[in-house]
């Protein structure tokens, strides 16, 4: 079997690139191939084939032709503050590049020496944002979608033509939409975001941090090495019965005083003491107000959140895909 | 005002022209340029300006820049079973061409010289092929969006762009799902919905016709000259208050019965004895149980289907806009 990950120098791909490279399985199937595709890459290990450059460049297009993935994890795109501040950069970024790659997958499968069962696999890393602002309580299946940002128009106009590309038999879409995943490196990324990762980082390490948002504040928590696992989860499980197919992952709905907590006990400090709450109100409208989610449909499919705290806690700041992670029972 | 029609050459794009030619204005406003936009175009009338060629041409896209227009009917697609017969085609023609529409529509207005107040009015010829199929009961404004073929998809994904362009305050749009449309001139087309117009034309000339559908089937039907004075409505009806900006026009929902028999009285003729209904359960399945539709919101705004069975029929029948078209009230 042969698999591809786009946007594999990003966050969420290094880390779902580091997990196929230890367990190198997709369900039952062995990874023949690994192939990794970004702007920049870093420095891959031995065995993983490397397409370095802009997915809507021709040549890394017929690059991925050439390989014919039989499964391909598609995660690259521009971010989201990037995307509301340059519309047009988005639209060739997030969208048309998106749809470029579903062709060429679709097309490159016709003549493929690839599964002989099937068209190609592709597990769509959409987004919450395609709900609109702040979400709609509660969240299910029946939530309408309302972009409120440029990203999540974009990732859903997507999310549209690969579940039609599933309906023509061409691809084999599934798309999920992520939640914020954690912990994401300390460097400034101007991402609102961030704080959510950075009162990670900065308990771990003993030190004192100002939380733009009240300890009552509610977000939904995944960690990456999660996020990693749902996502090549995703794409053997049984899709067959869900017409849209697209999916809100099960997350952790935790306040920063729920997170806090597990924290200081992991790390042996005091959070109580580390953290000074100063509520920005633009901050907490967005990242402190999730409300619940019905996530019944992708959790009777096996995908998972990250069970407890304390695990969300341990995976989010631990690197590494060895050992304990056997222990962790993800099918 | 400046304004644009695409797709003039078309069956619903011919009669907005005509509509627009014998009164023109959008609103309270008087159009100052009228310039029609299709692969081919017939004859104009004087006084229409006509750019003739692909929409996804880079030469037609800057002859619409340059033109700057303050009001664009955006009506060109390639239809269904075309979209369905070569998903390619219809990325390009109904996707991309319009994705591109829209950034040409909201580029040349930065600069231009046309209406100092809000950014173009697009009113978007989107489909009533973005719900599943059969179309849920009832059709309201909750019903999920879940395209069951390509022409579908790409539509969807451009009124998602073009929601967010509005949002952004570049484009001011105006989405409308437009049912079947009657009558389309009586010539071969293939497509599979042209016995809603030949039952018309048959009834009307006096002749016999075989209905692929039984005399309880009921479909939703609007006539062209009332689509286009809808589609004129839109472009200057209040809008903000609605979020996403998509309407199902009103519509008549008639059984064939309920169509044959003021077809009958309308010219005189016995369509009881001329229509023979010979149902095929594919027809059926697809335009013979159209559920109720909810249109509050659409009527709210003034939109409106043909009032009556006899207007329908008089509407779809008789060609023009001139005199009688005073008296149906139109706002």
């Amino acid at each position: 079997m042969r698999v591809l990950v786009t946007g594999a120098g990003g966050f969420i791909g290094a880390t779902l690139l580091r997990l196929l490279a230890v367990r190198p399985r997709i369900g039952d199937q062995a990874i023949e191939l690994l192939a990794a595709c970004d702007q920049r890459l870093p420095q891959l290990p031995a065995g993983i084939a490397g397409i370095e450059g802009d997915l809507g460049q021709p040549h890394v297009q017929a690059r991925i032709a050439d390989l014919a993935p039989d499964v391909c994890f598609h995660l690259a795109a521009g971010p989201g503050g990037a995307a509301e501040a340059d519309p047009a950069l988005s639209r060739r970024v997030n969208l048309d590049a998106s749809l470029d790659l579903f062709d060429t997958l679709a097309g490159a499968h016709r003549g493929a020496r690839g599964r002989s069962e099937g068209p190609p696999v592709v597990v769509y890393a959409s987004t919450i944002a395609v709900y609109g602002h702040p979400l709609p309580d509660p969240v299910d299946a029946s939530t309408p979608t309302r972009p409120p940002m440029t990203y999540g128009a974009h990732k859903l106009a997507c999310e549209i033509v690969l579940a039609d590309h599933t309906r023509r038999g061409r691809l084999d879409g599934r798309s999920l939409r992520l939640p914020g995943i954690v912990a994401r490196p300390r460097v400034p990324s101007g991402l609102v975001s961030a704080f959510m990762s950075d009162v990670m980082h900065a308990l771990k390490a003993g030190e004192a941090f100002t939380c733009p948002v009240g300890p009552e504040a509610t977000a939904w928590w995944m960690s990456a090495r999660r996020c990693a696992q749902n996502l090549v989860h995703a794409a053997s499980m049984d899709a067959a019965g869900d017409g849209y197919r697209a999916w809100v992952l099960p997350v952790l709905g935790l306040s920063m005083a729920e997170l806090v907590h597990p924290l200081s006990m992991e790390y042996g400090v005091d959070g109580q003491q580390l953290v000074r709450y100063a509520p920005q109100p633009a901050v907490e409208a967005v990242f402190g107000r999730y409300p619940p989610l019905d996530d019944r449909a992708a959790r009777a499919l096996g995908l998972r959140d990250d069970g407890t705290p304390s695990a969300l806690v341990r995976r989010a700041l631990e690197a590494g895909f060895e050992g304990a992670e056997d222990g962790e029972g993800w099918p």
